[in-house]
């Protein structure tokens, strides 16, 4: 997510402080984790796969636990406990994002990851980040039955990471057999395909499990919060339209990266609205050109997304998200769900980042 | 395991057949989960991937759940729903087995498993197979979820399986970076280094989980079974001791593969005695011709065993190991506990596959 504006200020800071510092209080738990006698050889490579894989992100889905269960609190100052857990939490989201993309590197035979090589192109790794990637989901359940067994919430914290898991790896799995090389067949990409995508595989772990970690922390019954679940999935589907579109339209200086969603034949927003508004002619033209890694292919792709007018048909679709987000959260019957709500979407809204 | 001898007869029949019926009802239900929206495609990805890896084995581990189960109530008669849970813990045990399986085959690059070839080198399968093994994992926790939410044990069930998923994986991390090609280096195999890899990798999940599966089935406290632990992780130890000793010494046309734990450089029992028994002139020897291609250079190692005794030692350690289980059997105050175990001990016991 990007870090563009933290909406709550300084409590995010002091937020980002809390949090870097635990850290390294759960790897030592894991590295003295009793269910296992463990070599120096084997603390060594755990060590240090933690720290290639979780850390180096922007820590903005763990921060994000935090932040929200202050303002479900109504409160900037957290205790102790209160802290430890939020933050606890919050790397429980790291470990599951640092084992998703360990996994999808290698299933996407990726490069690099957070401006470093992927894990299991580091020399010696290889395919040992498959076994990496399920010692990273293990290690989800250690710390949440070393810190939370015994809490009223227990079985529903362990639902949820399993339940958002789930769904993530469905999503992918739709991604993987729709976008899969080999059988490169644009008449499967449509919008509805592109929804189911990005809701599954990014939507829920990204937007969802962070405010549904702090509601749960806060005692709440996750069943009487079905439309927060759905706003934030909103939320997380037109985050992930704003990523196609920057793939294509963003300054690469601004967001570190060159896009390569035409040459790798991403079910990208973009293809999917083109495919949507082309005549037969304009079809044939994507039919011919998308996924190959030839500029001049990529050039009259990009030619016809500019006759088709998508970067209006984009900000036209952020304007209506937006105020249909905004709609929805007002509609909510609670002020401190609002604020949280309301401070994930303004950290998103128009980023360019 | 072994099929070879099934230790309650008839029970065993019985409950091979109730066990195969549960397994379509099971396979439904994650077709049908409500928490992702399949498409077409998806649901014949998922129905075909579940029939390919999570059938086809003899599911001894699955059945053994049942037959344990009906020993600790001392009965050969179990109603429709405790068949029904007994059965369902028993698949989970087969899902679990089928999730490392085709994880493991990827990390070996295997060629075959269960007569024919390895999930991911099925055309259009390839890596996604690593997302497959995610899927089946999560499958266990969305029927856990489903049939055993709201049971007084569903924390501790749970519990149990993220334990021995963490172990399992904890032991091929170990047997991954002991055993890693490159870095070939037999100094590294000791006895213990191979009992802690054969414990984590294989006894727990094996041997250990689906008596705990039963005991809980039962209603009992699994800190009260300490020794029960202890006793099939020992129980899982002798197994594949034997199982390294087929390898080499094994008819194979009864254990219906050709043996290749020396041309694969593998931590074997046979080659851990022999690093422990062997002269200087003799460990050379070991150093220069373990875990390459060359018949000639298995010739030379097997040639060594044979100058070592190693058939005589490996008797000799299968006559102790028997008679310390009986013992630690027989010492155990609970008569229909003893049973479970040594049913499990007789199946296993000088197994010839």
């Amino acid at each position: 997510m990007a870090a563009a504006v933290v909406a709550n200020g300084a409590s995010g800071d002091s937020s980002k402080a809390a949090f870097a510092e635990i850290y390294s209080r759960l790897k030592e738990e894991m590295l003295e984790d009793p269910a296992f006698e463990f070599t120096d050889e084997s603390l060594q490579w755990i060590d240090r796969m933690l720290d290639y894989n979780v850390l180096g992100g922007k820590c903005n889905r763990g921060i994000s636990v935090i932040d929200s269960f202050k303002m479900l609190k109504g409160t900037d100052v957290l205790n102790k406990e209160e802290t430890f857990l939020a933050c606890t939490l919050g790397w429980c989201i790291e470990w599951l994002q640092a084992y998703f993309l360990v996994l999808d590197d290698i299933m996407d035979n990726s490069q690099t990851r957070r401006g470093q090589p992927c894990w299991f192109r580091v020399p010696q790794v290889g395919l040992i980040a498959v076994n990496d990637g399920i010692i990273l989901r293990n290690h989800i359940s250690r710390i949440l039955q070393r810190h939370f067994k015994g809490k009223l919430y227990y079985v529903d914290l362990i639902d949820l990471f399993n339940e958002v898991e789930f769904k993530t790896a469905s999503g992918q799995l739709l991604d993987l057999i729709t976008t899969h090389e080999g059988e490169k067949d644009l008449t499967k990409y449509n919008l509805t395909v592109h929804r189911r995508i990005v809701q599954y595989k990014t939507a829920y772990y990204s937007f969802y499990l962070p405010v549904a970690c702090a509601l749960l922390l806060s005692g709440e019954n996750l069943d009487n919060f079905g439309d927060v679940k759905n706003i934030l999935v909103e939320m997380g589907t037109y985050f992930q339209v704003q990523d196609d579109y920057l793939d294509c339209y963003g300054d690469p200086e601004f967001i570190g990266k060159i896009g390569t969603d035409i040459e790798d034949y991403k079910c990208s927003w973009l293809v999917v609205q083109a495919l949507e508004r082309a005549d037969e002619n304009q079809k044939h033209i994507l039919f011919e050109n998308y996924g190959k890694p030839d500029p001049e292919c990529v050039a009259k792709v990009k030619d016809l997304y500019k006759e088709l007018n998508l970067e209006a048909v984009f900000h036209e679709y952020e304007r209506e998200s937006y105020n249909k987000l905004i709609a929805d959260i007002e509609a909510h019957p609670n002020k401190a769900v609002q604020n949280v709500l309301k401070s994930f979407l303004h950290k998103i809204y128009k980023r360019q980042k």
